[in-house]
């Protein structure tokens, strides 16, 4: 994948160095000579990773790394330190503030352009959530990337594929202060753990014996169930033309032996987080999905859900010659609750008519607001006597309990009225067969309201 | 990236071969031995890509081709096939049924997994839009996948960067008979032109005078406009390596000179299929993303969306002083509506009511469906005196005019209650000054209807 790098250094000459480097193997480079340009330019999305300089006067890289990491508009720009620090206590420092990879001078090309191409490609998969996080932002639907920006990476489930006993314990035991860890030091056991468990991570040594770990790692990263979860690689030395080649492939990290216990908590929480940061992007997706068919005020499905699904479900059962019905309820007198006790105690015995109907229908059923004080209920395989009889049922639930309103210091009589159809031969759509559960309450309403008319074709 | 490689081929030995190839490099395989196997694997989900021999017996390779690229269930996955037949008419008739590529045998590996890690790259970012798109089929939204896969991919806008006078005539000529097409020399022209056009695909010579088209393909595919945009190389045969490199870091597809005027065609329409595949899902999105904020029958925003942005306008306009004011509108006696002629004449008056509302308010203004009958108007930078007159503008439209319904059959004479209010210094919450707007809808009615109360804090 082709991108922009971002080079920040206060060095004009080390920017020049790299971006002849960086240019030479098709990527574009922007330079910023100081911490505040570069945040300017990740505000503005101009850039798909940052190779950032420690170092530096006024805000030091450090600073940098963490202002963008923290802010929810370039949390997800992945960031790699290049420095000529080489204290661990530095590089630990560095990896704390979020940065993805964190690398001493002289840097190895081959190793960085890797690393870079890899991150550039994971980033590429988020970036298609993020467009969507933004357009739900725009439609006033919440801000997931907020939540997204601020996930800890604490508290993860992680699984760690490692034979050897002694590591395989120092690792865990380090793991374990933040995170659940389960060990695993049978590859095929793990591919097992893995697809049943929900982990948010896992580590897996390249050195199993008797077993490639890259092998595994393609395999977790090939398969539906486990292609999410974030992958470090535990790695020698010896180990540099297969960490190239996992980097490649999609595996995101690695840690080299002898394991820093710092750095490989600092490296877990990386991952964690940046998982964590797409399944909030998806699930609020899925949420803004969920709104579009829901009714606000009753939780219910909303007309539209109704519309979409109805003509299907129709089609369907008319196929299979399966009878189908459907119900309208409507709340008597329902504006003179509004206007005796106001709009929100006419909103309380809303959702808690709704409550009532949803408890007297099978899951089977569509149940969905129809429009102000009106429910229609679909009732596939159920003919008309079996439809009034659940339409009775309702009818009796709704007149014998009094609903409560007012922070309940108030009950209230309330009673509704049913009209039934179901779907007849001559059908062509379900709109008949709906104008017909409307008659039918049209008719419940004019012989004085609370009871039930089923309307024959 | 890793992933699962389906290897279709009617001779064992062939599959195993192929396997211990693609083992080596990391992939994840499986195999089917005859076309109606591989169909049934792809429709099950189990496979990324599909490398697939032609001369099978009973459905041959390019049958397989056809069924996968047309089913919405499968065509999202690359097909790659692989075949001893030399011959140009079979390499279009396998690029006509929709393969992303026709390889030769003797096949080059390098070639070979080179372009198999590009199209699985590829896939990655559309699984994820999949993903959401199957999300918005099951809440009943329509299945965005059907529209995306009955993409044609002609009447495309294409742009050929080409400074040869004679072969860019020639590749434009062809090009032309389905889609249009604008011919750039110039490779800075022609960034300029990409970003500005909204292009379906480029086709760049890597050998343009001066300047590596390979450079133009990078930055492409960095840049925010053009990134979507698909690239096909225009090669030579010694250009092999620049092409793996092209492939690799995100060009989709290449020919190499002298050009086959139909390849130039089938790859062309492969490549905006692929595209158009993936703006249908995203344009599907955005469309239920919309859903989720908007009102069914009216059009009009929904509560959810008018609760979401009131209380982040209200605290901006709050920190600047500046004026908020909020109107209720009730149709008066809606109900007899409904009673007399029927839902769908009421219906027809609300849709016309917001209608109404809605032309009588400024960009700015909130105007959103509250309830069943009712609509809430929010004025930014409006005080009691000007939200009065709005409100009294809109009542007198109302009144003036009435409302045609049972298809233009009859006139019905509607009139509107409405309650205005302005933000007052002690609110904590917009929910104050709705109240207060609720309380003159309330005094409107008692006083008869028909009128505007405006209700001070």
């Amino acid at each position: 994948m082709s991108a922009r790098v971002l080079i920040v250094d206060d060095l004009f000459p080390n920017v020049k160095l790299l971006e002849t480097k960086l240019a030479l193997e098709y990527f574009d480079t922007l330079a910023a000579l100081n911490g505040p340009d570069a945040i300017a330019i990740c505000e503005k999305g101009l850039c798909d990773i940052v190779l950032l300089d420690v170092m530096m006067p006024g805000m030091d890289g450090f600073e940098v790394c963490r202002r963008i990491k923290s802010n929810p508009v370039t949390a997800h720009i992945p960031v790699v330190m290049v420095t000529a620090l080489d204290q661990p206590s530095d590089r630990l420092k560095g990896l704390d503030t979020g940065a993805d990879d964190f690398l001493t001078k002289p840097v190895d090309d081959v190793a960085l352009f890797s690393r870079v191409r890899s991150l550039v490609r994971l980033k590429a998969v988020t970036d298609e959530l993020r467009q969507r996080a933004l357009a739900s932002r725009a439609f006033g639907m919440g801000d997931p990337l907020i939540t997204a920006a601020a996930e800890t990476g604490l508290d993860a489930r992680i699984l760690l594929v490692e034979d050897r006993p002694g590591s395989a314990e120092r690792m865990a035991m380090a793991l374990q202060q933040h995170h659940r860890v389960t060990v695993e030091a049978d590859p095929h056991n793990a591919m097992v753990v893995a697809a049943e468990g929900d982990f948010d991570l896992a580590l897996v040594s390249l050195d199993l014996t008797g077993h490639d770990g890259l092998r595994l790692c393609s395999q977790f990263r090939s398969l539906d169930r486990t292609r999410g979860m974030p992958l470090i690689m535990i790695a020698e030395a010896h180990d540099r033309p297969r960490i190239t080649r996992g980097l490649d492939f999609g595996v995101h990290d690695y840690l080299m032996r002898p394991i820093d216990r710092n750095e490989l908590l600092a490296r877990a929480r990386t991952q964690v987080r940046r998982k964590r940061f797409s399944d909030v992007l998806r699930g609020a997706m899925q949420a803004s999905l969920q709104m579009a068919v829901t009714d606000v005020l009753t939780g219910l499905h909303n007309r539209r859900y109704l519309e979409s699904h109805l003509s299907g479900l129709f089609a369907e059962e008319s196929m299979r010659h399966r009878p189908l019905a459907a119900l309208i309820l409507d709340i008597d007198r329902f504006k003179a609750i509004n206007d005796t006790y106001g709009h929100e105690a006419g909103d309380e015995v809303l959702r808690a008519f709704a409550e009532r109907v949803r408890q007297h229908t099978r899951p089977i059923d569509i149940v969905a607001r129809y429009g102000g004080e009106e429910i229609v209920v679909i009732l596939p395989e159920a003919g008309l006597a079996e439809a009034h009889t659940i339409a009775e049922r309702i009818r009796e639930r709704i007149q014998d309990v009094p609903f409560s309103v007012q922070r309940d210091s108030r009950l209230l009589s309330v009673t509704v009225s049913i009209g039934v159809a179901m779907r007849c031969a001559e059908d062509t759509s379900p709109s008949e067969m709906l104008r017909r559960a409307d008659e039918g309450l049209y008719e419940a309403k004019a012989a004085g309201r609370n009871r039930v008319v089923a309307q024959a074709a």
